[in-house]
């Protein structure tokens, strides 16, 4: 590595293997970088992959103050740390000696109001910040992640050369756009985790219902992926489901899929997209289903002996009885809809959450652009947010996907088979808790008239918190109790 | 009224109708008691309802001075005005009089944060400070309500025998008890709410199913929730729900439920639930759909046009076809035994709930007595606490309802025809929310092995996640792409 006088464009700080792969990608595409890292052995580690995997333009720092000052100004600083208290140590390591109209953005998975009051704090020094969601894991990083900066859109504009050629590239462009102002950007990366919370469950259930119900093998599994993959469900993650079915197991003869432990891990993203549906009144079942599986799949001991004890109680195999008698052809078809009919119902509930966010912070959200740079770079990237994007494009103030007229289609095709695999994943006792969470928003939403007459009847028998009327104006309070025991009275005193 | 020289036992501050209900369910157990109200004509109405309704020793007051000093020290003084700010302002004007060692008691549906807050801030003055869950509506509070006090023990034993004697009375004793630290009564009442939200959707869930799709009237649907509420799912819900379907329309000739608009109104606590569950790691599903539910009935046109869009689009009026050839009788009995189940998953998530957060707060929250003061007084009221009493009697460590040796016996018992009810909905485009949400929870919670392996694979193949194994210790990490490929190859070289 040689020294180098001359400036360079922006610095990344912050160099575990996100952090590094990102530098070394925005230095591959023939920006200079200067990357720093508290832990010296970091910065060398970058420096020799600069070398080893380029030449790239990169150079290492060891201490805050050269690092900043070794780039050009109005200066751009990256920074991938831990989210929460780390972020802002490093904040204040690096503001220290950076100068007005420089600018903060911060790579992590960051609660979005972090990034709100941190936009606050820095403004103060005159400084600029965005909150940026990157997704698209290690290999994203590396070679095109999908870019969601939200803040200061000087701050964007400063380094919109650099975002769009590191992005991920698509028939339609990079997979970046300036997402708003404030937390925008963070706020809607959490939102594509839920997604990605809610895809991976409704794949986990499409596995579960033709293993346990269809009987099929991880062989079979394997192919009918790779087939679904040159569909309507095209997308990295069937694709990966794919691949994992072929992966045997060496430490035996089996599939090593068969002999991971089914406790499923999780960070906070995908809990923050559930409090915030609730905090916002939108109705986010399927991610919600996807959480739940979460936090009872950790309950692996518990599970076990529930188990055994309603079984002891005269539990039936229920899996057994519905298994004989399944066309598998057809099954792996109506599995096919179901999966495909139940992600609609997943992304428009983010979507909605999304635009609920939008209106209250006055985001201005362009739901179709958040899907254009979704098809390429991060994990949910799919065939399917083309036309999720056209959708929106045809009317951008479209109130839920399943109303736009080619997915309405769509789902109508599909509900037959969609309803008859989460009717027998429900009576074999498997329940496909995400495929039913999508269409239990489906019938829900298309529902004309709801039972919710009764609760409201309820709710002002025993609050008197009044009620509305289908055929007038106005609100009502009954005293219901007294109207109904004098009716059997009057009907006592008719017989 | 007669002037009274002599001090009262207690206070209450904030005469809406709860206050006033309350302050006159005190005196007429023989408290004599001081009532405070910033508009005058308040403090005269409940003078005068004392008067009427009694006579009770009651007094009224017009400044919080005179109120306060009015009281006996140490002085105990409830306070009933609107969550939030008007409760940090009534503390605010009624503690400037109060004295070291006296409490203020706030029966609000307050954020138990709230609470918290103001016990450290009331405690600088030597105040003392009870968050006190009031539930039973205006009716409970007048007649006996079910009380759930937490903060300071000494304050709750200065009015123990006034709650013990003005709580709901039940076969094992008066509705309260000590319920824990902090804001542990604000937090009991909000589970208590959640779960009060999941009984209503399932019994509105069971009156679509019997309504929609086995074609019952109101006046058997109104006999029906009677015979229910004379066995196993005796409560005041369904109680109250069997006299609504009596109650005919003043404004034309049918009946009032069938007119009352579909749109359901909310308050915090059943959000705040959802959010703590989220917090929490719990799963609770039932009351989180019951929650999605009130939020998707409030989009009335959007239902509205989705309905006629989709069946434009060719969407096929399934509960029809569905509706006949069902045998009545036996859809009644489902039913009934599908709300029966639904609702001890319901109370199990909410239970769970209150064990989680008990344990981050170090409340020691005793779940069996929670479900006694439960028995009475309160809106969600049943025979069937009785029975959760004793299951935590019999084991205070259960770790859930449904694998108590009863509950789980019921739960196989009901099982066939719980899974009936859900199949036939899924049919019949109705797909009762909370009663798949229960059974999705049921099936979840009693499998041995989930499919959540697949969805560890595949966070160990996109994000190096890690994942562990059925058969060893430790943490594993599989170079997926590279095996799944490397076998195609493989496979390749040999055909």
């Amino acid at each position: 590595m040689e020294a180098s006088t001359t400036l360079s464009r922006i610095g990344l700080a912050g160099l575990a293997v996100m952090g590094q792969n990102l530098a070394l990608n925005i230095a591959e595409k023939s920006f200079p970088i200067s990357v720093y890292n508290r832990t010296a052995s970091k910065v060398d580690e970058t420096i020799q992959r600069a070398h080893s995997e380029g030449p790239f333009p990169l150079t290492g720092h060891y201490n805050p103050r050269e690092f900043i000052l070794s780039i050009k100004r109005p200066r751009s600083v990256i920074i991938l740390v831990k989210a929460g208290g780390p972020v802002d140590q490093t904040i204040a390591a690096l503001s220290e000696h950076m100068e007005s109209g420089d600018c903060i953005i911060d790579g992590g998975n960051e609660w979005y109001q972090n990034t709100e009051r941190r936009i606050q704090e820095v403004t103060q020094k005159g400084l600029l910040y965005l909150g940026m969601g990157v997704s698209g894991g290690e290999e994203g990083a590396r070679h095109g992640p999908s870019l969601m900066p939200g803040g200061s859109f000087e701050a964007y504009s400063n380094i919109k050369d650099i975002l769009e050629k590191v992005a991920a590239q698509v028939e339609d462009g990079p997979c970046v756009t300036y997402i708003g102002e404030g937390g925008a950007g963070n706020f809607v990366k959490m939102v594509h985790n839920g997604i990605e919370y809610g895809d991976m469950q409704l794949i986990s259930e499409a596995y579960d219902v033709l293993k346990n119900v269809g009987g099929l093998s991880n062989a079979e599994l394997g192919e009918i992926f790779a087939e679904w993959n040159k569909g309507e469900l095209e997308s990295f993650l069937i694709e990966i489901t794919s691949d994992i079915f072929r992966v045997k197991d060496d430490f035996g003869e089996g599939d090593l899929v068969d002999n991971i432990l089914d406790k499923t891990g999780m960070k906070g993203t995908g809990k923050w997209t559930v409090q915030q549906a609730a905090e916002l009144s939108v109705a986010a079942p399927t991610i919600a289903a996807s959480l739940d599986c979460r936090y009872l799949s950790g309950l692996k001991e518990e599970r076990e002996s529930a188990a055994s004890i309603l079984q002891e109680t005269g539990l039936r195999d229920e899996v057994g009885s519905v298994k004989s008698g399944i066309d598998k052809k057809r099954l792996i078809d109506d599995v096919r809809q179901a999966l495909y009919a139940s992600k609609i119902c997943s992304y428009a509930q983010g979507m909605n959450l999304l635009r609920a966010k939008s209106e209250e912070k006055g985001w201005n959200l362009n739901l179709g652009e958040l899907a254009r740079i979704w098809k390429g770079g991060c994990i949910i990237r799919a065939v399917f947010l083309d036309r999720i994007k056209k959708a929106y494009h045809r009317n951008p103030a479209l109130a839920n996907l399943v109303v736009d007229p080619e997915f309405a289609r769509e789902m109508v095709q599909r509900q037959a088979a969609w309803r008859r695999v989460v009717g027998l994943a429900i009576s074999a006792g498997i329940s496909t808790p995400g495929m039913c969470a999508s269409l239990v928003y489906f019938d829900t939403y298309r529902r004309a008239r709801l039972s919710a007459n009764l609760i409201q009847a309820q709710r002002d028998l025993f609050g008197a918190h009044t009620y509305e009327r289908i055929d007038r104006p106005g609100s009502f309070h009954t005293e219901w109790t007294k109207l109904a025991r004098k009716s059997d009275a009057g009907v006592g005193a008719f017989s």
